[in-house]
């Protein structure tokens, strides 16, 4: 049985998060960094030497540059966000496999232009939610799946929050309009909103209502919003999410049986194992005074940090493809797309005065 | 030094919730069980031997005869919701101190009856929830006023949720318009906005948005439902309250600083003691990878039962009353009518399609 070589994957920009996705890089068991590229060669190399890359690895001091290398079998794009539909489409035009940082695209008919240029030109894309890669969320899926431990899902509840310091409140890429001009939203609920998907079975919502109460800068920047999401069979969600309070990460889910909660969804406390707790059927004791089936932990060990999971989901459906002749997989855009449909949604509420939003259609 | 002699309570009526207040009443040290009422002499009796009432105990088979009963200083009222205004104001009529269930009354109007009549008589009123009479409550709120360690109230998201079984939901007084026909709202909904008021150091909300998709039962009863409040600066909070979902019990209150959780706010895992965790100024480690400041949890004994602290912290301000002269205390009636005010508001949103409703001079 012949071995296949690693995916050889390019990394597109310098941003603090390609540090720890090139560490993944190293530790995923499939791929292998092939090149870097920054908009100066100075910054590349010295992005390269400080992470570690082999000597072997190819630096491009420029985007253009790094598209038209053919020892690159995909790229890792960590760019602001208004950059990813014009960078994105170009990858996918050179035939590059795409994992692409989160939010996907500053809204949802930009992330469907680099979606037909993906399917056009055969590439695989998918997004940078590294936590959904995390042997836990399996685990996650499996309870909430279970017909008896936890039954019919009612609701769910997921947070996001961090407290950014006064120069992040000022100068980070992700309160700036033109950069990741979706704030907040855009990234910290990004994960609440892929939770409550998650819990949804990827089901998506009929209505969004932002909550009364956003904040948002002076340049219209989102700091902190929440919303209420409802499904047709009467299944609802809250999420939230903020830059301007403590470090917070919730998902709590309801069904008729059980209950699940996680309190690192996104972030494990220890990067070598995460915890979650459930239980099913709770109930109180006959006077009332404290319970019979209270919640139980578990905890699922991490091999693997879950950014490497996900470089090796990643560099495996590469490899499916430029090895096997496989049709690129469908699910990660899908879920990406729904997504940012509903940060969309989210966004439009707060908008237009916090009005309902009708996803039927979208 | 004088010894007071313990506060005579009577116990208005025979409802499961009698059985756990009537232990409570025997264990907490400055009160006494002296009466019992039912609409039936044989169900008081057979209430009184089967929850071990002392054989001195008076059995009254009306309700009108325990208001007259002369060695009765206060009552127990566990009636249903609906007959609150007329039992309380009667009983505080005859001077008698009241322990209310909750919710206290059908909506704020009824319940500014029951005030004034009370004021009229100089006797204390203070409602049955429990929870925040456990010790672990009082180390709640050291947590969430110590700016250093919570820093500023940004939000704070509550729920409560059970499933009531079939029976339940189709024969409980909970579920009937006529009875408790608050529903949900009235009854797991008080919990979780005591708690974001509590947290919130009992500052109204400005507004109240209920969120879509609210379950009502045939008879126009809440039977789940969930709302967004506001407050001037900037605070936010979310309840849901639910019967048809798993024994769930939320509190997370998150501040520029910290974050706090309590998963079994109201009736503790364990009689004996009460757990929550907390966490300040959480952040990541260098490259994103674990916590550097994750969440610690405390531990808090229960020397007595929450609700026997609850009868204790009672019978001391009636003992002040009747022992000292002292003047009725405010802060408990206070607390009771403004979470009777959000809950009325939550319900006005439900019933005006979700509308937001303004709190500004209710």
């Amino acid at each position: 049985m012949a071995t296949d070589t690693p995916i050889r994957i390019g990394v597109m920009g310098c941003a603090e998060i390609a540090r720890k996705v090139s560490r993944a890089i190293h530790l995923a068991p499939n791929a292998t960094i092939a090149a870097v590229a920054s908009r100066s060669l100075e910054k590349a190399k010295s992005f390269a030497s400080s992470n570690g890359y082999p000597e072997s690895t190819k630096i491009h001091g420029s985007y253009e540059s790094i598209l038209e290398d053919p020892e690159v079998d995909a790229l890792y794009v960590p760019l602001p966000t208004s950059l990813h539909v014009e960078w994105a489409i170009r990858a996918a035009e050179k035939g590059k496999h795409i994992l692409l940082e989160k939010p996907v695209a500053m809204n949802v008919a930009e992330f469907d232009k680099i979606v037909a240029a993906c399917e056009a030109n055969g590439v695989q894309i998918m997004d940078g939610t590294m936590w959904v890669h995390n042997p836990r969320t399996a685990k996650l899926k499996e309870f909430l799946s279970d017909s008896d431990r936890f039954g019919q899902l009612k609701t769910v509840q997921s947070c996001f929050s961090f407290a950014g310091d006064e120069d992040f409140l000022k100068n980070d890429i992700r309160v700036k309009p033109g950069l990741d001009g979706l704030g907040a939203l855009g990234d910290a609920g990004w994960y609440a909103i892929r939770a409550t998907l998650l819990a949804n079975n990827f089901e998506l919502p009929n209505t969004v209502t932002a909550f009364p109460g956003a904040v948002l800068n002076e340049a219209g920047v989102i700091l902190s919003c929440g919303a209420s999401l409802t499904w047709e069979d009467g299944r609802t969600a809250t999420i939230y999410c903020s830059f301007l309070a403590n470090l917070t990460m919730e998902i709590t889910a309801i069904g008729t049986n059980g209950t699940l909660r996680v309190h690192d969804f996104i972030i494990p406390f220890q990067e070598t194992q995460a915890s979650f707790t459930t239980s099913t059927k709770a109930w109180f004791n006959e006077l009332v005074t404290a319970w019979v089936n209270p919640p139980s932990e578990h905890t699922v060990k991490t091999e693997l940090p879950q950014e490497a999971c996900m470089v090796r989901e990643f560099a495996r459906l590469v490899g499916e493809i430029k090895n096997k002749g496989a049709k690129p997989d469908g699910f990660w855009p899908s879920i990406s797309r729904k997504t940012q449909l509903v940060v969309d949604a989210v966004k439009e509420s707060v908008d237009k005065n916090y009005e309902q939003i009708s996803l039927s259609g979208r």
